[in-house]
C-alpha cells in the first residue's frame, strides 16, 4: 500500500497535540525542509513540518500520520547524501533539529543524547570529561547524531574504531503506531531479546523515529601523529594501503586522487603536490612511544611502494591541517558543478581494481570523477561532477554514477558503505542484495510499518 | 500457533535429502543432544538429530520441518547456559558440530568460519597470521562460534574490546522456509538495507540457523601485564572497579567473591587469600611502556581503596594462571551441587548495590551464591548452588535465582548480559522488556518465522 495524501486533512488536532510553535505550515518556511544535501530534484511539497521538541511531539506527529495514512519523513540536520530526508508530496516532515540535549555520565562512560545534537557537540561534551565519542563523518561539524544513527554513519576513524552502531547502547524509538519504546540502555552487555537496538541503527527512518540515543564513550586518547605520502601511481598507493592494513592498525588511512588534491589545493594553497596521482593521509594514536614507531613503520611501507614524498609531523595543528584538507574534498568540488556523491565499498583486496575501474568509467562516460576514500575500510567516495544545465552531461554523469555501483557490486562490494540508500540508491539495492535478502528486508519493514508511512520511498519501494 | 509433532512422520525423504550419515535416530545416540550445559530438566525427546555437514543439510532439515510443522532446535557445542539448545519433544535437533572449517584472509583481516568451529580454534588460526579474534567467553576452549553468534557471547575482554556482535561482518543464515541467505560480508562498512546481520546475532536460533560466519580480526597484541588485588570488603572492591573504569581502560577487569576464591583455591592450591571478601584480576595490554604505567595506575587506585594485597606480574604464564583461576570458578563450583548460573548485568554505578543485594538474597533464601563478575562491564555471574535431591533447597535456589533477576531489573539492569534468554530465563523476559518491547520482539519473530518452528520455546513463548 502506498501512503496517500488525503485532499483535505484537518491539521487542527495535530497542532493541538504538539508543543507550541512546533507545527510549520508556511510554504516559505517549509521550503528548507524539502531536501537534504543530496538536493534530490524529485523532492515533493510536504503537508506540514513538525519541529519536534520532545518524544511526545514525535509521537503526536506519527499518530496523526497513522490515523490519516500520511507519510512521515524524519530529518536531522539535513546533511544526508542519499536523499533519505527528501520530502514527499503531502507528507509530514518531522525535524528533530530542536532536540539537542546532551548528558554525559563519566562513571558509566555514556552520553545520553537527543537526535538533533550535532556530532561535534557530543565530542565536545565528552571531551570535558576526558572522554571521546569516536565516529567522525567528514561532516561531523554539521551533521546530527540522529542522522548518524539513521545511516549508521562512519567516518575517518572507523578503520580502527568502528562505526556508529558500535557505539549505540540504547535508543528511544517512536514506532509506526506512535508508541515510544526504549531499546537497550546504559548496559555494556545486554542480550535479553532480539538485537533490536542494532536493527534500528541504519534503518534510515523506515522502521521508527529515534528520539534519544545512549552512546558508549571511550577514554580520550593522546593527539595523533600524522604521516602524509604522495605517489606517482594509483596502483602504488592502493598497494601501499593493503600492506599498511595487513601489518599495522592506523587510526586513520585516507586516500585522495589527483583531482581531489588539486581541488583542495585550489582552495587552500597549502602546497599539496599537484602532480601526484594519489595522496595518503595516515595517523597513529598509539600511546607513548609506540606512535612514533608505528609512524616509522608506515613511512617505511610507503617508501617501499615508491612514494614520491613522505612527510611526518607530531604537531597536532599541522596534522589537523592535512585531515581538514581531506575533509574539504566535497566542499572543494561543490563549486565545480552538481555532484553525485558515491559511497561504494569493496573488500580491501579489490580497492585497486575499484579505483582503476572508476578512472575507466570516467573516461568512458566523459565525465569528471574525483575519488576520495576511507582507504583502510575499502570505502570510496567517487564524486561525479556535472553541469546540471547540460542535459547530455547530466545524463552521462547519472550513467557513470550507476556504472560505479555496478562495478562495486561486481567486485564483491556494497553500493553504500556509510551514507545510506535513501532514495538515490534505491534502484540499485535489489541488484546488490539479491531477491531473497531484499524480500527479507521487506518482511521486517512490513512487520514494523504495515501502513508503509515511515519515510516512504527511502530504502524500500512504495509498497 | 504451536509447533506440533505429527504422530507419524516418514523420515525417509529427510534421510534422502541429507548427507550420508547425517541423520541420527538411535535413542541412545540422540540422548547427548537433548540438553546443553544448563541441564534443563524439562528437556524433551527429539524425533531425530541432524548432524549437518554443510548449509544444504541445514536447509534440508528446515524444509522438512517446515513442511511437517515440526520444531527445529539448533545447537553448536552444547555449552549454552540458559537452555537455548534444550530439545523439545518431537523436534529435529540440528547440530552444527561437524561444520568446523576456518579460513583466514590476512589482507582483509577476516575469518570465514563454519558454526561448529570452536572459539579457541578461530583464535589459533588467527594467531598463525599474527591476528586476533577478541571475544573470549570463559568457555572459549569448548564453545563454538555458532553458539557465540547465537547468544552474542561476551567474555573477559569485552570491557575493552566489545562482544561477538562487534566482530561479525557477515552471516549465511538458513531461514524458516529453508532459504539460505548471505547477509553482510567481508566489507568493513556496509549500510545497504537494514542491519540484518546484527539482528541475527543474538537471536538464539529463533529467526534462522547460522551456517557460516565472516568475522573481523584485529592485529595480535603483546602479552598483557596482570595485576591482582584482594579486598577486605565487597564495597571497597566494587568502589575500586568504578574508579578504575572511570579513569583507565583495562583489557580485563574481573571480580571474584570469597566463595569463588575458596572454591578455586580448593582445586588449585595456588595460594589465593581465602580470607579476602573479594579479588580483582586486572590486565593491561597497552603497547610498550604504557602497560607498565597503566598497571601502576591500577595498583594505586586499588591501594587507595584499601586493598589488602596488590600483586603485579609481567610474566605471561603467571598472569595466565590468575586468568585461568578466574575462568575456573564455574567448574570449581560444579562439584558442590547443581548450579543455577545467573548473568545479570547492571549499569556500572549499580555494581556495588547488586553485589550487596545478592549477598542479602542468599541469606534470605538460605542458599549458597558464589559471585564472579566481568566487573568492568557490570556483568555478574551469581552461581546459585543447591542439592537437587533436597526439594526444599532446590525450591529456595530457584526462588533466589528469580530474586537476583528481579533485583537486577530493579537496579536498571538486564536479566542476561551474555548467556542468552534460552528457556530458563524466558519467564523474566517480559518483566525486563515490558509489554511494548516484548511485542516488538514478537512481531519480528512472527515476520521471520510465521510457523513458529525455529527453536520453539526459546526466548519466545510458544505462540
Amino acid at each position: 500500500m502506498m501512503a496517500v495524501t488525503p485532499d483535505h486533512v484537518d491539521l487542527a488536532p495535530l497542532a493541538a497535540a504538539l508543543s507550541e510553535g512546533a507545527l510549520v505550515l508556511d510554504a516559505e518556511r517549509m521550503d528548507k525542509y524539502r531536501r537534504d544535501r543530496a538536493l534530490d530534484p524529485a523532492a515533493g511539497t510536504p503537508l506540514a513540518v513538525v519541529r519536534a521538541t520532545c518524544t511526545a511531539d514525535v509521537q503526536a506527529a506519527v499518530r496523526f500520520a497513522a490515523e490519516h495514512g500520511i507519510g512521515v519523513v524524519p530529518r536531522g540536520a539535513g546533511t544526508g547524501l542519499s536523499g533519505g530526508a527528501t520530502a514527499q508530496d503531502g507528507c509530514l516532515v518531522v525535524s528533530t533539529e530542536r532536540m539537542t540535549a546532551i548528558e554525559i555520565d563519566p562513571t558509566t562512560r555514556i552520553a545520553v543524547v537527543e537526535p538533533g545534537a550535532l556530532n561535534v557537540a557530543v565530542k565536545q561534551a565528552a571531551a570535558q570529561h576526558e572522554l571521546w565519542y569516536p565516529p567522525d563523518p567528514s561532516s561531523y561539524e554539521i551533521c546530527s547524531i540522529g542522522g548518524n544513527v539513521a545511516t549508521n554513519a562512519g567516518g575517518l576513524c572507523c578503520v580502527k574504531y568502528g562505526v556508529t552502531s558500535d557505539y549505540v547502547l540504547g535508543l528511544t524509538v517512536v514506532l509506526a503506531d506512535g508508541t515510544a519504546v526504549d531499546l537497550g540502555g546504559p548496559r555494556l552487555k545486554d542480550v535479553a531479546g532480539l538485537s533490536l537496538t542494532k536493527l534500528f541503527v541504519g534503518s534510515e527512518g523506515t522502521l521508527g523515529i529515534v528520539t534519544r540515543v545512549v552512546l558508549r564513550l571511550v577514554p580520550a586518547l593522546q593527539a595523533p601523529s600524522t604521516l602524509v605520502a604522495t605517489f606517482g601511481s594509483l596502483d602504488a598507493a592502493t598497494a601501499a594501503v593493503l600492506d599498511l592494513t595487513r601489518r599495522l592498525r592506523p587510526s586513520m588511512l585516507e586516500f585522495m586522487d589527483r583531482t581531489s588534491i588539486n581541488a583542495v589545493e585550489d582552495l587552500t594553497r597549502m602546497g599539496l603536490d599537484r602532480s601526484a596521482e594519489a595522496m595518503l593521509v595516515m595517523q597513529s594514536d598509539e600511546p607513548g612511544a609506540r606512535a612514533a614507531e608505528e609512524i616509522a613503520e608506515m613511512a617505511k611501507i610507503c617508501d617501499g611502494h615508491g612514494a614520491a614524498e613522505v612527510f611526518h609531523t607530531d604537531d597536532p595543528e599541522e596534522g589537523a591541517a592535512f585531515v581538514a584538507a581531506r575533509r574539504m574534498v566535497i566542499p572543494a568540488m561543490e563549486p565545480r558543478g552538481s555532484l553525485l556523491l558515491e559511497d561504494v565499498g569493496v573488500p580491501l583486496p579489490q580497492l585497486g581494481a575499484l579505483v582503476r575501474g572508476i578512472e575507466r568509467i570516467a573516461a568512458e562516460h566523459d565525465v569528471l570523477i574525483a575519488v576520495v576514500a576511507h582507504a583502510g575500510d575499502g570505502n570510496t567516495h567517487p564524486l561525479v561532477v556535472f553541469d546540471p544545465a547540460d542535459a547530455d552531461q547530466a545524463a552521462r554523469a547519472s550513467a557513470a554514477y550507476g556504472a560505479v555501483m555496478d562495478l562495486g557490486i561486481a567486485l564483491g562490494g556494497t553500493i553504500t558503505g556509510e551514507h545510506g540508500v535513501g532514495r538515490l540508491k534505491r534502484p540499485w539495492l535489489g541488484d546488490y542484495l539479491g531477491p531473497d535478502v531484499l524480500a527479507l528486508n521487506q518482511r521486517v519493514k512490513n512487520a514494523l510499518d504495515p501502513q508503509g508511512i515511515l519515510n516512504p520511498g527511502a530504502v524500500f519501494e512504495h509498497h
